[in-house]
């Protein structure tokens, strides 16, 4: 049985400003819940309409048209899960980074959470116009990658000026990545998706390169910027 | 000036069922519209809150409010238009081939048509489970791609069974893509969102390939469709 304050309080979580007073984020769905249950995530309340692999004393058992009721998704999944945001993680700049500029869609950034995780990227740093990681968009896209991937929000521009390692940026004049030496360590940045890296931070990119596009000249623009952080991240690992 | 019967023409399109007894379909904003205006798709009519670059004769202004009305998107673009579905063309079975084995979801399918588009693939071959390449979702994320690749619905048993070229498939056990040889023809298959391939198209595959996850042992057992399409048609196209 749901109370009213539990159904204010999940109400009020799809919303960033509140998430951040609430310290609290909403996941969804058997699988990405028993990836966060398995994870350091702390579990503030589980709303299920059955008993879960990991029973937890923090469970309410509820009905479908509860499950409905509160559930973000057109299609709900089972289950409802708060969880507490943890707090940041330090940077560690060795290896490689994926620095997002203002990437504004929770799917691309869901989808480049989980490519940062099979691709072994620990470090995601993010502009802070970058789509909160938090939204439940966000947590369902990245399937549990979430916990596994350090995810900082900060003034890139700062970080970058003081970045140690090779900053990569993509643009249509850089130099082909597949002829590219492509170092262990550096910082690729990914820009919005409407308008590719901003000015500012251009300046800092000290290696332009490109995907090379294989249509004719009517081809495609641009690629979405998920499938091009798919493409930079297997090239930068392939070796 | 919106005339009822107009509405009720643009709001049956959003089923597949409509789409195909009508043999219309519907595309939103002023750069998609653009792109497809410029190809050789048949417009049937445009409705546009301003003078339309590429100036009509089917051409109705309407209101912001009156787009709202008719408009698929949560924020409407400026116009939204009704072209003819084109015939479909003979298959080009040289080159690389790309088959989808069940994809459903409209962005998924959307990014790979214009992935398939960057990367000069001619043809995309479906299954007839495949979401509808003119579901307006999918001609939004396509931004105009749709154009200039060659799409086809059939029975993809029958097709692979037909098949002069190898036939790929990415699975876990396959063989590693950075050290294999891929040659310049061939159709590649694509897997269903939640399943993969299916086990009735597993059998012909000729070749198994595997993208190598470079996470750790906890990391994500798998890739979006459409990141793991970017990857192997770079890895294709790379040469």
């Amino acid at each position: 049985m749901l109370s009213k304050s539990q159904i204010k309080l999940i109400t009020r979580l799809k919303q960033k400003k509140h998430r951040i007073l609430d310290g609290f984020f909403i996941a969804e769905g058997i699988k990405v819940i028993n990836e966060l249950l398995e994870s350091s995530l702390e579990l503030h309340h589980l709303f299920t309409t059955q008993i879960f692999k990991s029973h937890t004393k923090n469970e309410t058992i509820i009905t479908e048209v509860e499950l409905k009721k509160i559930s973000f998704l057109t299609t709900p999944n089972k289950a409802l899960a708060i969880f507490k945001i943890p707090s940041p993680k330090a940077i560690d700049a060795k290896g490689l980074i994926v620095a997002l500029d203002s990437v504004r869609d929770p799917g691309n950034l869901g989808t480049i959470i989980r490519l940062c995780d099979w691709f072994g990227i620990k470090e995601l740093v993010c502009s802070k116009e970058t789509v909160d990681c938090y939204n439940p968009k966000v947590i369902q896209a990245t399937m549990g990658s979430i916990t596994r991937v350090n995810i900082s929000y900060l003034d890139l521009h700062t970080f970058l000026a003081e970045a140690k390692t090779p900053i990569f940026g993509a643009f249509m004049d850089g130099k082909n990545i597949y002829k590219s030496e492509l170092p262990k360590e550096g910082i690729i940045i990914m820009g919005n998706e409407a308008n590719g890296i901003s000015e500012a931070l251009e300046k800092q990119v000290k290696k332009r390169i490109a995907i090379p596009r294989f249509g004719d000249l009517q081809a495609t623009e641009s690629l979405n910027v998920a499938t091009a952080t798919a493409i930079l991240l297997s090239e930068f690992k392939r070796g």
